[in-house]
């Protein structure tokens, strides 16, 4: 089955399009569990306990991981393990490299660690891609428009009246041709998001940027799901994780999820 | 000192604009070494014993060590430690995020394994860069003209007459404010090299692209330096490591950056 085609599947059986970011950060986590033996692998067990009912995917942005040094790397690989196998386990790696290298990155995410999909970095073009999309099972999330501010240094740039986050949308289309390509678009850009989701109707979105950065989570639901009805996924991190500073953090955690699949689902009718 | 002061420093001290990429592949080292406890540690031990002579930059491409999982991130950060402290060591990493999230990058790269340098990629534009230049000491390596041929695929997307690689060029001249930005040009695309150094004289490149990739030595060597004569360094990875499959790996390792620097100097002048 293709990763695409799986994506759907899960969407469907959780009936839910959230994703929650598991960007765990110390200086975050309720105090008290500093005094436990692994405060982190707590706060996720704890986190995807409460929250895997309404969810769609779980994504470990590797940059909070590394930034631990080995026992980051030894703390993802852990983390990995508790994501229940009904649910789609995202690497945010934004990685890219020529094609050799590349390739180590896919043994990396794929076999060592069991990701099923990882975010990319379109600036390589192809080469740097192809390593990752060989296999129909594991799914490529290229960044098309981020949501960050300064995504217009370079993803605006104009060619014969395409903008590069359009080429890189329309190029993705043609990649994807065992179905296991999607796009990152961020909510923070809604009106753009409807004009990629016109240039690239075959393909799910995973869209960052609602919560913590605000973006507009009823725009980019009814743009995204306008033309396509297959499964996109919106991300929330922050503001699912660090809902509470006591011990219910993972009961608020839990809520907040389910509000958010409930507010996507209205919103996508 | 700015981390572009220091790799003038460097350069000059060693009379050497050789970076010698590690990229430690275990198919590729010479068989007898599986034998022993570490074989990759001591393949690396023996190569920068042989080298260091001869160098002005290690460059470790992070997904070599990401595909071996966790004993390779430990095998990274041990390898760091065994670079001298005379010769810059590059984190060829290839990353950038959101800020909050690149920060997190930035110390996992600068303070956990206390790489002197970075490869970025400029897609996400200067606020996935920012977290990285803060520190004068520390250098970012931002990917410009890639040497890999599907290049092409974005980074020849032209507006108003500059393509996307150049306008990445010009704007990272603008980030250089602390002397420590650098741009990444392969040696596949010498004559679009030489527009870069027009339009950038003050950065200094690392240029990837010789050896394996079959890009051009005489002419990239003299497109870098025809208007900036500060420091640029070209690497060699392949090239360098796997010459010979038998113990004399490290000689011909040695012989080979010496060679590769007696020619880069001899085209400088």
């Amino acid at each position: 089955m293709s990763f695409n085609e799986r994506l759907d599947e899960v969407c469907y059986a959780q009936n839910s399009h959230v994703c929650v970011g598991l960007d765990l950060d110390i200086r975050k986590i309720p105090a008290y569990l500093l005094e436990t033996e692994r405060p982190l692998y707590t706060f996720a067990q704890n986190i995807i306990d409460a929250t895997s009912e309404y969810v769609a995917a779980y994504k470990l942005n590797t940059a909070f991981y590394e930034a631990l040094g080995i026992d980051g790397w030894k703390l993802m690989a852990d983390i990995v393990k508790l994501i229940p196998r009904n649910i789609i386990c995202i690497a945010d790696a934004k990685r890219a490299d020529i094609g050799n290298t590349s390739k180590m990155y896919a043994r990396a995410f794929f076999r060592e660690f069991t990701f099923d999909a990882i975010t990319l970095n379109p600036y390589l073009g192809i080469d740097g891609i192809a390593p990752f999309i060989e296999d129909e099972n594991k799914g490529a999330i290229i960044l098309c428009l981020t949501s960050n501010r300064s995504a217009q240094d370079f993803q605006y740039t104009e060619d014969n009246g395409l903008f590069l986050y359009e080429k890189v949308a329309k190029k993705v289309e043609e990649w994807n041709t065992l179905n296991n390509c999607c796009l990152v678009v961020g909510a923070t850009h809604p009106q753009e998001l409807r004009k990629v989701r016109e240039l690239a109707p075959d393909l799910p979105f995973l869209i960052p940027g609602i919560g913590a950065q605000g973006g507009d989570l009823e725009l980019s639901v009814k743009h995204t799901f306008n033309l396509a009805h297959h499964s996109s996924i919106f991300n929330s991190s922050r503001g699912i994780l660090y809902g509470s500073d006591s011990d219910d953090y993972h009961v608020v955690a839990g809520q907040r999820s389910r509000e958010l699949r409930d507010e996507i689902n209205k919103y996508k009718i």
